[in-house]
């Protein structure tokens, strides 16, 4: 398995994965503020690694603390946390986990600083060993929609480099795969940042899975020549209706998924829901450098001074959704009820 | 207005537009099979512009023809028409232009060496002399359907760079925004060879239209968000039913502008139409290297070996076709009826 990210020797060392699929390069952050920058920089995504890096960061922040007392410590908790919070908008898995530590900090105000350090090194951890079972146990959920001979769409990266370790939509695919199922994946390359050319096929290969890569505006040619009988992909944010934000191109992908009569499924741990939302439109979508677009991996391909759109993000609403696959089971349609049911 | 393509000094002379927009730089070609390489390489690509690269490649073929007879000459042009006949498969234009090549060469057989090579240089400058005062129509046609303040979506280029120097789709813009219609174009940058970031941004700048670029996989949400009620695009080849081969991406879109209720349409030269084509299963499809998607611009961004699926085109059920723009008047379903009548 991977280590995508995890606590070392007082640091977070995280795979750089903007040099991936050529380089494979850990990186270790001493303090939060290069940590926030590098997730900013995109050298750790996907909804739950982003958990798990705000969740080390807070640690970052306090380890060498010496505070004397609560309001102290507190305080410089609360900044690196309000500091993480501040890297990336749409995926709430972020905030979970930075609002997990709050809220273990203030349980434990009790105790003393070497007891609330401890218990926040110890919440830290739960939420790493957490998504690593929530994986597996979506993988082996999702596993049993899959079926010997299926081909399936995914987009963007929502592997073992988007979570700790091991991997949701792609977390399926591994657990299939090793069920002794033949599947095909097609992976959509994900423009602008191309994580899916990126780091999906590399997942997927490295795990001896039949991989081919695809421009994002062929998802409709692939479709109707018959070549994927199924669509799966991760999510950032989804709402209490079952609106699902996840990188940009989803929605038009659930979409095509739809109109060629093929289900669209989405698989994310419960940490993903926001139920504090009502629906999608709700949810914050980052809009990201021009550049990313106009100037893809340093080379630019537009004219000087071009406009550019380029939202990080896009919100599929539930009605193009087939089922919902977390750690708890399976969620369809309608979603209002039964994602509260999987979040009690 | 652009020199995307012309006859010079006893050379075909073309804009090599894998150079653009970082270099406007023109190359000359003084032999077909040389400018049957440079098309493949899609130095020069449109499906109106590869018309006219036929026609030229055919004068290439003839110019210095020392034959003394019709069947020696004719040996020689139907050499050039065959080599340049495999340069690229979907759009028919290439095809087009070759077969009126052929018919002219029949056409005067009687007459001498001199004769018909100066009846098939009259012929090639028709075909160019046809396609400016084509677009020009289908740009006062079209533009008769743009209105001030209209936000409209492209893909690829349909612009002068695919044709002699005007445009199908974007001379419809062109159009527009002479006639002081205040327009905004979305141009999907249109991946693997970026053809939208390339030329059509360049070329919509240039003319002092507000540009705005996106990646492919953006193109659901700018119609969600209703930044866009219009889209336009331009074709490769038109079955006889109105299904409309074009660049890869055009069929996804079509879905995605008729589930926001959106217009679509298409701009072509009555060239375009092959109506000896039933429906668009029948057209096909060109399959390009996989190295154009795995290996953007020289710069590998997946892993070794990997397996790439990269169709040129994809074929959009008329179905999803608002209406035809040509250059003798606008065709709406059904098409089976409208077309031939437009051809006529």
């Amino acid at each position: 398995m991977l280590k995508t990210i995890s606590w070392e020797k007082g640091k977070v060392r995280l795979i750089d994965q903007t040099q991936l699929p050529l380089k494979l390069i850990y990186k270790s952050y001493g303090n939060y503020r290069e940590l926030a920058k590098a997730i900013k920089k995109m050298e750790v995504r996907g909804a739950p690694a982003l958990g798990i890096a705000g969740a080390l960061g807070v640690l970052l922040g306090i380890q060498n603390s010496r505070a004397r007392d609560y309001k102290e410590f507190s305080r410089e908790a609360e900044k690196a946390i309000a500091f993480l919070s501040r890297s990336r908008p749409t995926a709430v898995n972020l905030f979970w986990a930075l609002e997990r530590m709050r809220g273990n900090l203030r349980k434990n105000r009790g105790k003393s600083i070497p007891g609330m350090k401890k218990a926040l090194f110890s919440e830290a951890r739960e939420i790493i060993a957490e998504d690593d079972k929530a994986n597996r146990k979506m993988g082996a959920a999702g596993a049993r929609l899959i079926k010997n001979g299926d081909s399936i769409l995914t987009h963007c990266n929502a592997g073992g480099l988007a979570t700790g370790g091991f991997g949701t939509a792609l977390g399926v695919f591994f657990t299939a795969h090793k069920q002794g199922k033949r599947i095909r994946v097609y992976a959509e390359e994900t423009r602008p940042l191309c994580q899916g050319a990126r780091l999906t096929s590399w997942e997927l290969m490295r795990a001896g899975i039949e991989t081919v890569l695809i421009c994002d505006n062929m998802a409709g040619e692939v479709m109707k020549e018959g070549r994927v009988n199924k669509v799966l992909v991760g999510a950032d944010r989804i709402a209490a209706n079952g609106d699902t934000a996840n990188k940009i191109g989803t929605y038009g992908l659930a979409i095509l998924a739809r109109e060629h009569k093929i289900p669209f499924y989405v698989a994310c741990p419960t940490s993903t829901l926001d139920l504090n939302l009502k629906k999608g439109e709700e949810i914050p979508i980052e809009q990201r450098s021009g550049r990313e677009v106009s100037e893809p991996f340093g080379k630019r391909i537009a004219p000087k001074g071009i406009k550019v759109f380029n939202p990080a993000f896009d919100v599929t609403p539930a009605k193009y959704i087939t089922a919902i696959i977390t750690e708890k089971g399976i969620a369809l349609p309608p979603y209002r009820i039964t994602l509260k049911k999987l979040r009690r």
